[in-house]
């Protein structure tokens, strides 16, 4: 970083986002100690962490002093589900969305343990939050093209040719940010291009239109849990499944078609992070080889997925998606009769953990 | 420009796009001489001009020594088209349309005459037309959202999740570029924000969804003509009609329900050209109020346009839309029966200049 912290810090209390700490949390799947914290220190500190630890619950996870957190490990998760337990991977950072599930908060940003803080072209830290709130707290617009990008953002706006009826814009559920240095690759690719790193600082932030599916990547993440909370179910992945490594992909294809149904947004491009390190191709190959194949089928399943109109609450929204991957998708592979049935066991545990959410009617009918 | 023209002519001469330079034309809408041409001298010097001379076909306009050049005013128009000159505006910078229709190229590159060479960020010249071609050479992925934007730009790829099915891509249609400096707003915006200037240079190109409307801007654009010239007509406008600064709009809603039917790609992005002078919003008001409201009903009319399967040329396509457009917005107001009228009238002109292309079928049914 180029400012000393204690600079940082200043300019993070000023921030009038820095009001949104008691509304957020940070989720963090994790297996290791969090030294990656320290780097944020400055950014996060005033938030409250959810680490969900994953493998071996023995182990002890050792977080920097200062933080504010709860950490669950395996024993906590089943204690607290019970046999709905089953509907939270193991042995694969899947298991964050335990996180989401137990938090209270309106908003969560999570985070993987190998995500540093990149900087900008200036050379200036990237406060990633912060970028993540503004996108949340902007509206969204998805029902047309901007050619000059996020029309809220400073120093922008709509363009000759945008209609007037659509430039209030649609509340924003999801903000993707992305990454520096390593690139979200596929094994395939990694294996291909072993040393290709992203260097492309794209200063643009833009919303995935409407009836478009996009690759979502959970690792640098942030939604209103209020919105979308319940489609945001990262699948049975890792220990005992055939399949790793689909977790965020599976959830973005979800919420994308909810969030369209419900004309809700979904927002990609800034904030990066600084991705340190590869993981290793070859073991990703094991993870991804099904699903590689699968998502031909899978892909124009959720191209052509229509949701009834009354389902107009994520709940309903993603019991019938479950129902509907249980007759289009179980034809695949067991695999999906399985993943509907863990669909319709997460929504039943968030209900359970957010009794007061299960009836709320989270936007418009798009 | 940081380097001198003969460092920027070397490399130009240099570039294996260079090789366009027999394939792609120039157009030019102009009322004045062309002074602009000087700074544009090391990168379009190697190219053929078409300039459409719009208002007083007696006066002269001046174009800079060694361009190669042919110009057209609305005498040689009215000769060259006859009765069917009446579908070329006057008076308003859509006649522009003349010179795609006219030329023999299979590139058409087309930019104003107030638009300047831009500069990177790190200073340097942006060669905007090197960029079109390579927008135009590589493939377009209209069916899915690429995180990392275009996966054909050096150091991109495409990322974890994206179907492999789809990487091979669709050919690139249209390359939508943009504007520093004064960005291209509406009067109200104008009015609104008259200071407001475009400082973001976002690094990245990408594609237009399928089933995504945008608002295209004639500023500074490139095509394929083989794959949509025929659709590339830029309506009545400006001497005699009731609207005008729609035309670069409206040719964006036609290419790309076209281009969506037929499986071509649009991109936007880079590259950006220097917009040096915003135009009069008192005047732009009285030009554009008529469309402001009408794109309220257009847009929706566009969304939901369905092209017979048996549309499988361009030309058969904006057939088939000119009948549409009669139907369904012939009813806002009379001028949209004049507008269908004109766009048969256009295409037979098209075909009558180039008899050979009529009968072709440009691309995929999707």
């Amino acid at each position: 970083m180029n400012e000393p912290a204690t600079a940082i810090e200043a300019a993070v209390a000023a921030s009038p986002l820095h009001q949104l700490k008691d509304e957020l949390d940070i989720v963090i799947p994790t297996i290791r100690n969090l030294d990656f914290l320290e780097m944020w220190r400055p950014f996060l500190q005033p938030y409250h962490l959810i680490i969900v630890q994953d493998g071996d619950p023995s182990k002890t996870i050792k977080v920097p002093n200062g933080f504010d957190y709860e950490l669950y490990n395996r024993n906590d998760i089943n204690r607290i589900l019970g046999p709905k337990a089953s509907c939270i991977s193991f042995k694969d950072s899947a298991c964050r969305c335990f996180g989401y599930m137990v938090s209270k908060k309106k908003y969560i940003f999570t985070i993987d343990d190998d995500c540093f803080v990149g900087k900008d072209p200036s050379g200036k830290a990237i406060n990633a939050l912060e970028q993540h709130i503004k996108n949340l707290l902007s509206p969204s617009t998805p029902f047309f093209f901007n050619t000059l990008y996020d029309p809220f953002a400073e120093g922008a706006d709509f363009v000759r040719g945008y209609p007037f009826s659509l430039r209030e814009g649609v509340s924003t559920a999801v903000s993707h940010g992305l990454w520096l240095n390593i690139p979200d690759y596929d094994a395939p690719t990694q294996l291909v291009k072993p040393l290709e790193r992203n260097t492309r600082f794209v200063d643009a932030v833009l919303t995935i239109p409407k009836g478009t599916l996009f690759p979502m990547c959970g690792m640098n993440l942030a939604f209103d849990r209020q919105l979308i909370g319940p489609a945001m179910y990262f699948g049975l992945m890792g220990d005992g499944q055939p399949i790793g490594r689909y977790d965020d992909v599976w959830a973005g294809w979800c919420i994308k078609v909810i969030c369209d149904h419900l004309g809700l947004g979904v927002k990609t491009g800034l904030p990066y992070i600084y991705h340190s390190k590869a993981s290793n191709p070859f073991v990703n190959l094991r993870k991804e080889y099904k699903g590689i194949y699968w998502q031909e089928d899978i892909i124009p399943f959720f191209q052509q997925v229509v949701l009834p109109k009354d389902c107009t609450t994520v709940q309903k929204c993603y019991i019938e998606l479950a129902k509907q991957v249980k007759e289009k998708l179980g034809k695949i592979d067991p695999y999906f009769d399985k993943l509907a049935d863990a669909m319709v066991t997460w929504i039943q545990a968030w209900d359970g953990l957010n009794p007061t959410s299960a009836s709320f009617s989270n936007g418009k009918i798009g």
